[in-house]
């Protein structure tokens, strides 16, 4: 039995309907696994059509029709006149929501076994009433999940970031000592459950510039950092840090470790997006289902137009079907 | 007349003293500068002797010596015995602060037609009472510039900072638009009189995660950035953001601009050290004097061991002497 993957459209002003389209049509995707659909089917058949994609989609319920044919669960928002490439809307931010509720369900009703989520616009979720940060933050709340760490896998690092959607001013502030501890602790876990890492060795970033050179640019190294990392030292991981994030960058040091932690989203995220854009994958570590996304948005300004690239989305698929197997 | 180029001996429990004195006695410096070492003579005989350093050098004052010696404008601070590889003290703070002093008044009297800084500690520094966040704000008060803005520069990008050694959760609060459009203006000019490009296109990053999401991931970018870069545009500067910077760098994006202006330490240092660590300079624009530096730091961990690369001071050394004719 080929796993069930459940991919959502993501918001159809956006590059989600094609990239979700052109995954579960591709040869290599079939030959894995069993994907499904999950957005609105109007709207998917009109982007099927006007982009000339080759695949076969049927509306479904329970039962997975079997051959070529694709598999959509009908979210029902969101029809062909709705869509309005370019930026976002309620009804876009409405159907992206419903369809990741509606992934989610299949994943934690064992119907599917892992889902794979095309790009969301959290402007336009909040517009549709959705008020999180994010796709991760919306499943660690539907999947009752105290704790969720966003991981960005490449094939040259892994990071795990303790904070995600949260502006830069804010995110001294939210770093604790327990809030770090409970964020190494996921990424620990996932490390060795989803990665098949026995042993993680875990490099931990300082949150100022030069590590805060012993307290003299700012205090959270000698008082939140360190203290954490002290912490899970004694509790048996493998830790190192904090890390002066450019020096460690720029030497190479991350290669020695299975995963980074990034102290705020563009800390980990520019360093790896610059070593791999467009391979790297989103995974939701610590959740009790299989999620991961691909590393880029929505991109509103390529909407429609056919070319969108699907390195990402594939390897989305890809390590959501090898964790899913490792848990299993 | 070959270009006198002053270097500074920098912190000397660190690599300072060891890459200033390589440096003045590499064959490729000789060939296209005068160097003259600004530091502790008893100190830099001792580096010299016990690393093996094949260099002659001699206390000068106002004469320069000619031929193969290398002349030492000497602080008296710091000999032998002070030495302490492998951190910050009192004393190799004071060494590295007088010599910073020193060598800006090389340059400001016209005896020397740049100066070049190798890595001090900010640590030492404050120890030995120099209460700046770093040699770039020290240089700036010594000359008196009222603006200054410190660009990184590499064979792959140019990198102005906005906040420099700044604790982070501070940052946001510290960028202005008067600010911004101060440095982007002291960036501007500087790319068209030290770089030589005649129309300079500038990109700038935004501070929050995902270019702040209009909004719904911090004001700064609706508020501040895009305000400034209205007003630039409006004084006839090429200049676009603001950039979401994870997926500037990731896309490559950055090819196309003379320079990025990032808002922080880390966001622009660790696109620009991890394309080309160990080769990309520090330059302090908007000064009236030309002064570069390595863009790494003391190294306190590898001092005294003569395995310290010389790559980026070389570079630094280059460019020094490139603007400082671009600036006759």
């Amino acid at each position: 039995m080929k796993p069930v993957i459940a991919i959502t459209a993501g918001d159809f002003n956006g590059i989600g309907p094609e990239l979700a389209l052109k995954a579960a049509a591709h040869s290599a995707v079939k030959k894995i696994c069993t994907p499904v659909l999950v957005g609105p089917f109007g709207l998917l058949d009109h982007v099927r059509s006007s982009l000339r994609i080759p695949a076969r989609i049927q509306r479904a319920a329970a039962i997975l029709p079997k051959g070529n044919t694709i598999a959509v669960i009908d979210v029902g928002d969101g029809i062909a006149a709705d869509v309005q490439y370019g930026g976002p809307t309620k009804s876009s931010g409405k159907s992206a929501g419903v369809a990741l509720e509606n992934a989610v369900s299949l994943c934690l009703s064992g119907k599917a076994d892992a889902m794979v989520t095309a790009p969301a616009s959290k402007e336009a979720l909040h517009l549709a009433g959705y008020n999180f940060p994010g796709q991760t933050e919306m499943i660690a709340l539907f999947t009752r999940s105290q704790q969720v760490a966003m991981m960005l896998v490449s094939n040259t690092m892994r990071v795990g970031l303790v904070t995600i959607h949260v502006p830069l001013k804010e995110v001294a502030g939210r770093i604790t000592k327990e809030k770090l501890l409970e964020k190494i602790g996921i990424i620990d876990a996932s490390l060795r459950h989803d990665f098949a890492v026995k042993r993680p060795s875990l490099a931990v970033l300082s949150l100022n510039p030069h590590a805060g050179e012993h307290g003299d640019i700012g205090k959270e190294e000698l008082e939140v950092i360190e203290p954490a990392i002290e912490e899970a030292r004694k509790n048996g991981m493998l830790i190192q840090g904090p890390f002066s994030s450019d020096a460690f960058f720029g030497t190479g040091a991350y290669k020695k470790y299975d995963a980074i932690v990034a102290m705020y989203h563009d800390q980990g995220l520019i360093p790896l997006k610059m070593s791999s854009f467009g391979k790297a994958v989103n995974f939701s570590a610590g959740l009790s289902i299989v999620r991961t996304s691909p590393d880029h948005g929505t991109a509103y300004d390529i909407a429609g137009k056919g070319v969108a690239r699907l390195d990402s989305m594939l390897e989305a698929i890809k390590l959501a079907i090898t964790i899913s197997k490792r848990r299993k």
